[in-house]
């Protein structure tokens, strides 16, 4: 497996939070997990709500513990609303399943970590995180 | 932030309560948390359910964890149940997404606590809580 | 079962913080339940911590729960801490076995509720809430 | 209460790597929360272990949550470890109650904030916050 560095999450989390600036989004909490699952780094803007944090991260974690992006998680959550509800159970109640998580995949296509990102529309999120992945050199996806 | 006193909370409370006895209510539970999500005030009237307190609790400690009043939060429900499903997970089964959650807000906009109200209808448990927020000088946002 | 009616909780909570102010306690959280465990009423300073409405439900909801005083389950957890950690998970983490959870009993000897403070000393938060239980007309059974 | 905005929380988080660094620490996960308890930042260093963001989240929350710093969460720990355990149930299981969580307090003494670390020993891991937390011009509460 490729290692996700700190100096890559870093990149991600930099490009992602200046395309939310570019794009004049509301403040956002954006979270990186590697291929473990495990947190690498958070950030949460000023003026977000209490559980900015944990709804972004739902978002990494879960993306990373079924294996696909967020918008296949909706996808299944509107299709097999029973899957999704167990998933959430298997996960510890760590998974937001809607878009706003991105898987990270290296040049070979392997799964290395995903960004979760949340506080504004879910497609904005989802555009702020393929924005930082792909400033990083990975391959982003979001689960389309 | 403002900090959101007990003095206040006290009148939201009483004014709340006095409102709903006014209008001939059922008997209600009240909760009031601050911009924390931390309880600071709850009154459970004579002959309510057992888990009246919960239920007012859920709906303001959600309103507060996700920043959004509670008919926003039923909203979400309607439109994309497995968000809302996820956020009752996040917030550890401490979410009721519907109205009667009310956001008070300084007089610049600024979040600094929820009432959550529940025991009649839940337009009726709303209107009490915009009763109370209103009359300690506080803005109330429903999230209508 | 004697009921306990939310005139006499709010005499309780009033002069439990009445004489915690007189002593001049440190801010301090107060939650009174009932028999079936409900909550009726919080109260919870200024300048208290994130989690001490928790601290001080989990003293009064844990009394009701195993039936016995606040000093009694701190008891129990020092001579079969096992037991202590079996009743943590029966009530869904919902206990704090420590003194300043105390039995409102009834002139006839029974159960109608408890009162959890917590802020200060275990012992003076155990005196705050002797001090409210009293001043109601009520027993206070601390588990001593 | 002071606002601790996300500037300053990024140079709590730059100090303390730069000072873990600079005396040779192993590899830390840092975790920043507010007065909310919501994560604010994390930022966790390439070879650590599985669960290091979690510890140092529950060396952060945990403070935030009792309003104690680590050391003094260490205390109680060994003097009253039931009431730790019931602490650890109450925050639900987000709680590290050893050195290297430490308290944010800004200069009239209110509490903010917390920092979490962890990676190296907990005395170092607390060396390494104290340094973030003052570089930042906020005051270091320990619990010693």
């Amino acid at each position: 497996m490729t290692n996700l560095t700190l100096a890559s999450v870093r990149t991600i989390v930099d490009k992602a939070l200046a395309y939310a600036h570019e794009k004049s989004f509301k403040p956002i909490g954006v979270v990186v997990v590697d291929a473990r699952g495990a947190v690498r780094m958070t950030v949460v803007e000023d003026n977000t709500a209490l559980l900015r944090a944990e709804i972004a991260h739902g978002k990494a974690y879960g993306c990373v513990a079924v294996g696909v992006g967020g918008r296949m998680l909706q996808k299944f959550a509107v299709e097999r609303p029973h899957f999704i509800t167990a998933l959430g159970g298997l996960t510890h109640d760590r998974l937001t399943p809607v878009p706003g998580g991105v898987l990270i995949r290296d040049g070979s296509g392997a799964l290395i970590g995903a960004v979760g990102i949340s506080g504004d529309t879910s497609d904005n999120d989802e555009l702020a995180a393929v924005a930082g992945i792909e400033a990083a050199g990975f391959k982003a996806d979001t689960g389309a």
